[in-house]
C-alpha cells in the first residue's frame, strides 16, 4: 500500500518549509484533508495573493504592498536615526517595543560565511547611501556570533561615513532571574551595567 | 507601521494549522514571501489537487484516490483479520513495519466525550457490517487515555458479534533502557511478559 501521488505531492512540499520535517508534514496534510474545502481554497489564495501583493520596499527593504513602506513614507520619523536589523519580523518586534520612532534598513540576513552568505547577499550597499555623518544607526542585529559579526562588519564599513554607530544592548531578560541567566548573557549584563540616577 | 493586508491575512491562514502558532505563522509567512514564485505557486496547486483528488475510501475511510483503496482493492489481503486505528497515518505507520497482511478500519478520531466526540462521530457504524464471526479484529487505537477508551468501548460492541477481539501490545519500545521508561509502560511491559520459546 502506498500514498496516493496527490498526498505525497502536498506532503513534500509542506516538508519543505522551516521547522516542518517529514512527519509533521504528514500530520498536516492529513489535517488539511479533514478540512472543508472552503479552508483550503483559502489558504492556498493568501499564499498566491501575499506572493503578488508583496514586495520589499526599495529604501528600506521592509515588505510592503505599497510603493514605499508606511515608515519610509512617514515624514513624521525621526530621519536621523537608522536601525539595522536582520529580517522584516523584527522590524514589527522593534515597532511592538514602541520605544523607537527613527528608519529602518532590513539586511535580509546575516553574513554567514559557513551558509555562503556574503556582504553581495545582503542589502548592505544599499544601506551605504542612507548613511549621513550626522546621523546615528543603530545596529540591531541577533546577539548571536553571527549577528554579532555582521555588526562588527557593518561597524567598520560604516565608521569612515561619520554617522555615530551604536549597538543593542546585552543583557538580562526584563522578568528574568539571576539565578537561571546564562553565563555569558550575565557577563556581557554585568559589563554592560548604567550608573544609577544618570539615565 | 502595521503589516500589510495580504501578509496578515496569509499569517492568519497559517496560524489555523495544527502546532503552529502566531509566532511560527509569521515566521512561516515571512519565509514563503522569499521563496520563488513557482515554490508557492507549486504549494498552491498542490493543496488544492491534494483536496480535489483525496477522498475517503467508501469501505475502510483510508485516504486514497481512486475509488476503493489499494489495501481493500488486493485481493491477496488476509480477509480474516480487521486492524482498527485512529487515522490514515496510522495505516502507513503498520504498513511500514511489514507485520500485517490483513484489513484496515480508519475511525477518524478517538472517543473523546471532554471534546464532544462521541460513536457517532467516528466511523464506528461503517465497521459493524465489516465484523464476521470468524474474524480476528485487532484494536490498534492509540495507548492513550483516550485511544484505551475507544478500544475497551469497541470491544463491548464487538464481542457480541462474535470475533475474535484483540488489543496491540503494550511494553517497551525496541531499542530502549529500563532505566528511562516511565512507570506505567514499564508496568504493562511487565504484564504482558511472555514466556520464551512459546512464540
Amino acid at each position: 500500500m502506498k500514498y496516493p501521488p496527490s498526498l505525497v505531492a502536498l506532503i513534500r512540499e509542506l516538508s519543505r518549509l522551516p521547522g516542518i520535517g517529514p512527519k509533521s508534514a504528514q500530520r498536516l496534510a492529513f489535517h488539511l484533508f479533514e478540512q472543508p474545502r472552503e479552508d483550503i481554497e483559502r489558504l492556498a489564495a493568501a499564499l498566491l495573493a501575499a506572493k503578488t501583493e508583496l514586495h520589499t520596499c526599495p529604501v528600506c527593504f521592509n515588505i510592503t504592498d505599497a510603493e514605499t513602506c508606511d515608515v519610509c513614507s512617514d515624514p513624521t520619523r525621526d530621519q536621523s536615526v537608522l536601525c539595522v536589523v536582520e529580517e522584516p519580523g523584527d522590524v514589527i518586534a522593534i515597532e511592538r517595543s514602541g520605544e523607537y520612532r527613527g528608519l529602518y534598513h532590513v539586511l535580509h540576513g546575516v553574513l554567514s560565511p559557513m551558509n555562503g552568505v556574503g556582504p553581495d547577499k545582503l542589502h548592505i550597499r544599499d544601506l551605504l547611501p542612507r548613511v549621513q555623518a550626522d546621523m546615528e544607526v543603530i545596529l540591531a542585529t541577533g546577539t548571536t556570533v553571527e549577528g554579532d559579526a555582521t555588526a562588527l562588519y557593518l561597524q567598520r564599513l560604516l565608521e569612515p561615513l561619520g554617522p555615530t554607530v551604536s549597538r543593542i544592548a546585552y543583557g538580562l531578560q526584563v522578568g528574568a532571574a539571576l539565578e537561571y541567566a546564562d553565563e555569558v548573557t550575565l557577563g556581557r549584563a554585568l559589563a554592560g551595567r548604567q550608573r544609577l540616577g544618570q539615565r
